[in-house]
């Protein structure tokens, strides 16, 4: 099988080209061919026994989702975005990329007679907003309090459409807050809950914009791209009309998260976590759920981690040598 | 004030012209002006104290929406739109009609530096998808089993949107379905609701594609203009988060609806309905709910119709002399 995967230079894109390529499968078929886009060149793995593209590429740009397909991959990863601090600042920029570039890729595939590809959708937890009760089920009404969450949510909604009628066979999944996220912290509001444990294990100072009473609902880079890869093998009758899933994750409260990192790493790396309260990412915070019934997500074999720890454990592994 | 109407030459259109000009009132304000658009070029009226614009225009035209607005009206009444059995038989048409032109209005509305009129968006019961609980309230799951319920939730989600951006003041209105519809048949799946009262009050025959058992949620042309004026003089800092609502409707069974029939026209009339199953119409109808709690329309003054029975006397009275 070939895979396309759109946005393939981002954190969780590059986990997935390499659990990809280490396993050799995709889809519960033998991988054949790779074509991997984002708005950067991806780096054009070793190891696929068939073609691999790793291009550049804006897929808001009108004609760039038919080249995107031009392979005619029978499974599409459709991770790119514009996280949400970002369409929050910038209106045209999130309905462009976030709207535009999916439907773009859901008319392409339409245009192709006879091609019916399994697209697997990365959506948010951003589609829900407040009033919110205590746990969130699945078929809680969709009232995102963004920009981005209302651009995920048409995106839900199109690709329900599109794989009612037969022109794909679609998923969208819902991914927790991905921590502990690696590297430079990216333009999302919810990037402290990964910098105040990140930061304090590499003996740098975090900033905590928000109270410690905070719960959120996360996921480490691992288990998102086991979510991607179990739906991409998933028979997807067995959905319904559900099409989207939030994704089963750890709640922890930022307190929890800092008594993770406590446990881990000691006072000291607490001690270098920095209150300041910031008023515009609190407000954004605010408007999103803190935990989740996921019970259709498990009974499909969605797997969570085990822990908040199990999450630091994790990157620690990863980072800094075990 | 001057008022913009978007598919003012369609049934509910019409109405709701005569309405402003018989008051002579929009918004609580006096009427000013008017400009009427729709595919066809929409009759100007008579007895406006301020300029007319009546033309033909399609507004899914890049271009048309700025045309649209020129005259800054400030209540748009947002009624143009492709029909649900047409947007499923017509994918492109549907999207572009449904989603693409109602985007491109609320688009030319933003270009316009310190413009912000108040934007009445219909839409439909059809964001509403199976399976349903016996009553559905507002803040019920879209998830709509039609192309055209998932173009009429995307268009309350970029509503909600632009209006928590302040972009606009907006509210949707989810409308029940119209009956007794006068005129031809359209391309409605719903059409015979009306249909089996329309035609045997005027000695026709009528064709029933359904089971007599099944449930809908109704609203008289008189009902439906209501709700439209009385939301365009509605203070919608009263709605909040929630920026579409379901508006107040007579339930009713299609068995219900015929004995409404015969109290007001006799056996005679009733035995102008022909059972014609029809499994296409009965697939879509399938989708759509029966009752509704509507206590947030009802609580900002929205009113339906007393019953059934008052809906077929409503129709009498203006096509049958009473």
């Amino acid at each position: 099988m070939h895979a396309l995967i759109l946005g393939a230079a981002g954190m969780i894109g590059r986990r997935l080209v390499d659990a990809l390529v280490d396993t050799g499968q995709v889809g519960g078929q033998p991988l054949t061919g790779l074509t991997l886009l984002d708005v950067v060149a991806p780096t054009a793995p070793e190891g696929v026994p068939g073609p691999v593209r790793a291009e550049a590429a804006d897929l808001s740009v009108p004609g760039a989702a038919e080249a995107a397909i031009r392979d005619r991959p029978e499974v599409i990863f459709h991770l790119a975005a514009v996280v949400s601090g970002e369409a929050e600042a910038n209106f045209d920029l999130g309905y462009r990329v976030n709207l535009d570039a999916t439907r773009f890729l859901f008319e392409a595939i339409r245009a192709i007679e006879g091609y019916r590809p399994k697209v697997v959708f990365t959506s948010s937890l951003a589609v829900f907003g407040p009033p919110f009760p205590a746990v969130i089920p699945d078929d809680y009404i969709l009232r995102p309090a963004t920009s981005y969450g209302t651009q995920k949510a048409m995106g839900e909604m199109l690709l329900a459409d599109y794989a009612r009628r037969g022109i794909f066979d679609g998923i969208g999944l819902r991914l927790p807050t991905i921590c502990v996220r690696p590297g430079k912290p990216n333009k999302a509001a919810s990037g402290f809950f990964s910098g105040i444990i990140r930061e304090p294990l590499a003996g740098q100072e975090a900033r905590l914009p928000v109270p410690d009473t905070v719960r959120h609902w996360f996921a480490s880079p691992a288990a998102a791209v086991g979510f991607l890869t179990h739906a991409a093998a998933l028979d997807l009758t067995r959905l319904g009309t559900r099409r989207s899933l939030t994704m089963p994750g750890v709640s922890a409260t930022v307190a929890e998260e800092i008594e993770a990192l406590r446990r881990a790493a000691g006072d000291k790396a607490v001690a270098l976590i920095r209150r300041e309260p910031d008023e515009a990412v609190m407000r954004i915070v605010e408007t999103w759920p803190a935990a989740f019934d996921t019970q259709a997500a498990t009974d499909l074999g969605f797997q969570a981690d085990a822990s908040f720890d199990a999450i630091v454990a994790q990157h620690i592994a990863e980072f800094h040598g075990g």
